[in-house]
């Protein structure tokens, strides 16, 4: 944390939800945040990784009931249903063609533009450990793995905290 | 936000579900806060705005996506769903009937008591913006539409931050 | 709150979800809490009760609105459903088996473990008068029945919020 995001305050994030249109609004209060000079940490853990995961490559998982697991939890930030109406996929579509004509980014850009702002994105340790999922299945954005005691660490220093 | 407000704390929602459960946990929090002396302030976003739409008007939005949009997303206080057991709509009417018999009020009347006592109601632009809202989509009761940012400087300085 | 305690900072979680994942991304934080000697509160509420329910025993509630209400959301720390994937069952099972191949415990070895940590936890008064339950229907773990008022005074003073 700068001596700078510290006077400007931290919001420190939990995402623990797959869902597009909460990782959309966790997103936007992340970069928001960060245009403010705050400190902004993201702490993706169970379905939330989806939104960090890298796009494609092959079904993770050491074991059939992880790579099953993976399966039908099977998403990377381009992917994500909605939290409601999803439609047989309809919803997302909608969503982000709505977006992008109202000149909203999308989950990919806010990954981007939100690592460019240096907000931190930390994968949870012990879903990865019972997901079978290794440091190398995340997007390079990531930062180190780190685990709920850490979370915690942060957390008790950030004037806002979210579990979403 | 009253000096006598600000020495009790405050408490800043974030309401981004539309479901009735979940709304009516906000208000009882923000109305408790509220009885407190604390400063209450709630962001609506996604979902959530379906609390504060007005009852009946026609179909909102300015495109067919739009418009498709706020048809599946059809709501207002009266009209929410639950976030479980919705079962043909037969939850909210039954959870309705329980909490009046045990005098718990409805989310109308939450709504109407948190204004009341003075706890802010904020609509969330960029949503609004998504979903083709209008500030007198809403009703009266609610405060300036605001943005991220500005429901960030109102967070960091409250004591309790939620997001429901 | 003892003076260790407060020194360390403390967590108040509101535990409104009945899913078995947010449950145990609940008690995941609050034992991590516990471990760095913060005090942490846990506020049941809503579905969030079923996770402090006894197992066993009759069908609760005092009239056929309240037994239906209970039968539909029939559970306890061992019959949670998760938010995603339930599949007949079949995805509470598998992330039961994943988690204890992988040595996490299962919700009910991690209230057991909460409790010997100290972690308080507390019914909502409200919850319980709307769904027909009584303080003898919980687990023996658990504090004084509170309400919204009393948990806003723990959270007020807490520098972790939660809603989950």
């Amino acid at each position: 944390m700068t001596e700078h995001g510290k006077n400007k305050g931290s919001v420190t994030i939990v995402l623990f939800s797959g869902d597009l249109d909460k990782a959309i609004a966790a997103f936007v209060i992340a970069t928001a945040a960060a245009s403010m000079g705050m400190s902004v940490n993201i702490f993706f853990t169970f379905w939330g990784l989806n939104a960090i995961k890298k796009e494609g490559g092959i079904i993770k998982g050491q074991n059939w009931m992880q790579k099953m697991m993976n399966i039908m939890n099977y998403g990377h930030a381009k992917k994500l249903a909605l939290s409601k109406m999803n439609m047989l996929g309809m919803g997302p579509a909608m969503l982000k063609i709505m977006m992008s004509k109202k000149k909203v980014p999308s989950l990919h850009e806010f990954i981007q533009t939100a690592h460019a702002m240096r907000v931190k994105f930390y994968p949870c340790e012990m879903s990865m450990n019972v997901m079978g999922l290794k440091k190398e299945d995340f997007i390079d954005e990531c930062q180190d793995v780190i685990g709920a005691v850490s979370y915690l660490s942060i957390a008790k220093e950030s004037e806002v905290n979210l579990f979403i």
